[in-house]
C-alpha cells in the first residue's frame, strides 16, 4: 500500500509514536494486575501499599502522555492521522485516571471488604486492557489486521458485559441496600469502575478507526 | 456556490452520509417518542416493554454510527469536514445513550411514580429531537439555511428551559425531600435527564458550524 | 520563524482571535474573584447578588465562546491550528461553567456556612484563572515563550494541589459525616470545584501544545 511504503521512509521518526503508546499500554498491563491483586489482599497495610504503586504508575503515565503531545506537536510526519494519536492518547490516559480514581475510592471512601461486583468489574478491565495491548502492539508492523480487530470487538463486547455488571449492581443496590452512605460509597465506586470500560472502548474504537484507514 | 458544485459531483459516495444521519435522527425521533408514552404507562410492564424498546432502538443507534464512522475512515470525500462528522456523530450517539440511560435509572432505581420534573424534561427532549430532525433533513440540499438556524437557536433555548428545570428541581429536592435515597434517585435521574439536552446543544452547535462555513 | 511572519502578514483577520480570547480570561478573572469574594459575604441576600453577577457573566462568556466559533468557521486564516483554538474555547467555556456551577450549588443546597474545603477551592481556582490569563495575553507577541511555560506548569501543579484537597476532604467526609444528605451536597460541590482546576489544566495543556508547535 502506498502510503504504508510512504511512511516507513520516515521510520526513525515517527516511529517513536509506536514505542510510547506500548510503554503506555504496558504501564496500564501493570495497573490491571495491580488492581486486581490489590482486591485479593486482607491486609489493608499491604493493599494501601499496592494502591500507593497505582498512583507511581499513574503519574509515570501522564509523563509519557506528555511525551507523546510533545513529540505529536514537533514532528510533521505521523504514522498515523494526528487526530487519531490524539484521541488515542487521550483515551488510555483517561483508563489510567479512571483506574487509580476506583483505587482511591476504596481508601477514601474506607471499603476495606470488596464485593463481587468490584471483582468482576476489575476481572473485566483487567481483559480490556490486554486485548488493548495485543492491538497496540500490532499497530507497529499491521501485519496482522484481522488480530488486532478481534481485539477491539472484544474490547466492544467487554464493555458491554461490564454495562451488565452496572446494571444488575444498580438494581440490587436500590432494592436491598437500606443504608444511603453505604449506597452513595458503593453507586459512586461502580460508576468509576464502569468508566474505565467505557476508556478501553474509545480507545479501541480508534484503534479501529486507524485500521480502516489503513485497509 | 464553488464547494457545493464541486462536492455534488462526487455524490454517490459521500451523499451516503445524509442517509446515515437521517436515520439516526429517525431513530432518535423514535426513542423521543417512546420515552414520553412510557412515562404516561401506568402498568409496569407494558412501561418495562416500552422501555425495552429504548434499548433496541440504543443498540441500532450504535449500529448507525459505526457506519458513520467505516464510512468516515474509507471515503476520502465527505460533504462537510471530517471533525464536523465525528462531532455530530458523537453528539447523536450521546443524545440515545443518555436517554436510554435515563429510562435504566427508571427500573433500576424502581421509580414507578413518574413526578413532574421528569415530564417536563421528556416533553423538552423530545422537542429538541424534533428540531434537531428538522435541522439534519434540511442539510441534504442546504436550500433554506434559515430553517437550519432557527432550529438550531430553538434547540439552545430548549436547553436553557431544561436547565431551569433542573435548577428549580434541585432547589425544591435539597429543600423538602428528607429521605436522602429517594433524594440520591432524583437527583441522578434528573441530572441524566438534563444531560440528553446538552448533548442535543451539543449536536445543534455542531450543526451551526457546519452551516457557518457553507455560507 | 518563517511561519510566525507569515502570519502576521494576515494580521488584520485574524488577530480577532487572541482579542476574543483575552475577553474571554478577563471575563474569568471576575468570575474568579467575585467567587472567592461571595464566599466570604456573610449576609446571604448580598451574596444572593453576587452569585447572580456570576450568572450574567458566564452567559457573556457564552456569548464570546460563540463569537470565536463563527470567526473559526469564517476565517480561513487562524492564527493557531484550527483544533487548537477550538480546544482552548471550549475548555475556557467549561472554566466559566462549572464556576456557575459551583455557585449554583451554594444557592440550590442551602449550603450558608462555607467550610474551609470550599476556600481552598476557590483560591487553587483563582490562582489558576490569573495564571491563565497571563499565559493567554501573552501568546498574541509569543516573546516570552518562557513566562507562558512558567504559567502552564504552575496551572498543572495547582490541578495537582486541588487533587489532594479533593482527596483529603472525602477522606474526612466519609470519616466523620454522617448525615447522608449533608454528605450528598459536600461530596457533590467538592467534586464541581475540583473540576473547575481540571478544565485549566485542560486550557494550560493545550497553550502548552499550542507554543511546541511555534517553538
Amino acid at each position: 500500500m502506498a502510503f504504508g511504503s510512504f511512511i516507513k521512509f520516515f521510520m526513525p521518526k515517527d516511529r517513536v509514536f509506536y514505542s510510547l503508546f506500548e510503554e503506555v499500554t504496558g504501564n496500564l498491563m501493570q495497573m490491571g494486575d495491580i488492581f486486581v491483586a490489590a482486591l485479593d489482599e486482607k491486609d489493608i497495610d499491604k493493599r494501601t501499599q499496592m494502591l500507593k504503586m497505582l498512583e507511581d504508575l499513574e503519574h509515570k503515565n501522564d509523563e509519557v502522555t506528555h511525551r507523546i503531545f510533545i513529540e505529536l506537536g514537533s514532528n510533521f510526519i505521523t504514522p498515523f492521522d494526528r487526530e487519531d494519536i490524539h484521541a488515542l492518547t487521550t483515551s488510555l490516559d483517561d483508563i489510567a485516571d479512571y483506574i487509580w480514581g476506583s483505587a482511591k475510592r476504596l481508601t477514601n471512601y474506607y471499603i476495606h471488604d470488596v464485593d463481587d461486583t468490584v471483582r468482576l468489574f476489575a476481572d473485566v478491565i483487567q481483559r480490556c486492557i490486554v486485548a488493548l495491548n495485543t492491538a497496540i502492539m500490532r499497530l507497529r508492523d499491521m501485519k496482522d489486521l484481522r488480530a488486532i480487530t478481534d481485539a477491539c470487538v472484544l474490547i466492544n463486547s467487554l464493555e458491554n458485559e461490564a454495562d451488565d455488571i452496572f446494571d444488575e449492581a444498580m438494581s440490587k443496590l436500590f432494592a436491598y441496600c437500606s443504608d444511603p452512605i453505604e449506597l452513595i460509597k458503593k453507586k459512586d465506586l461502580y460508576q468509576e469502575l464502569e468508566i474505565v470500560t467505557d476508556k478501553c472502548e474509545d480507545a479501541a474504537n480508534v484503534v479501529e478507526s486507524i485500521i480502516i484507514k489503513y485497509a
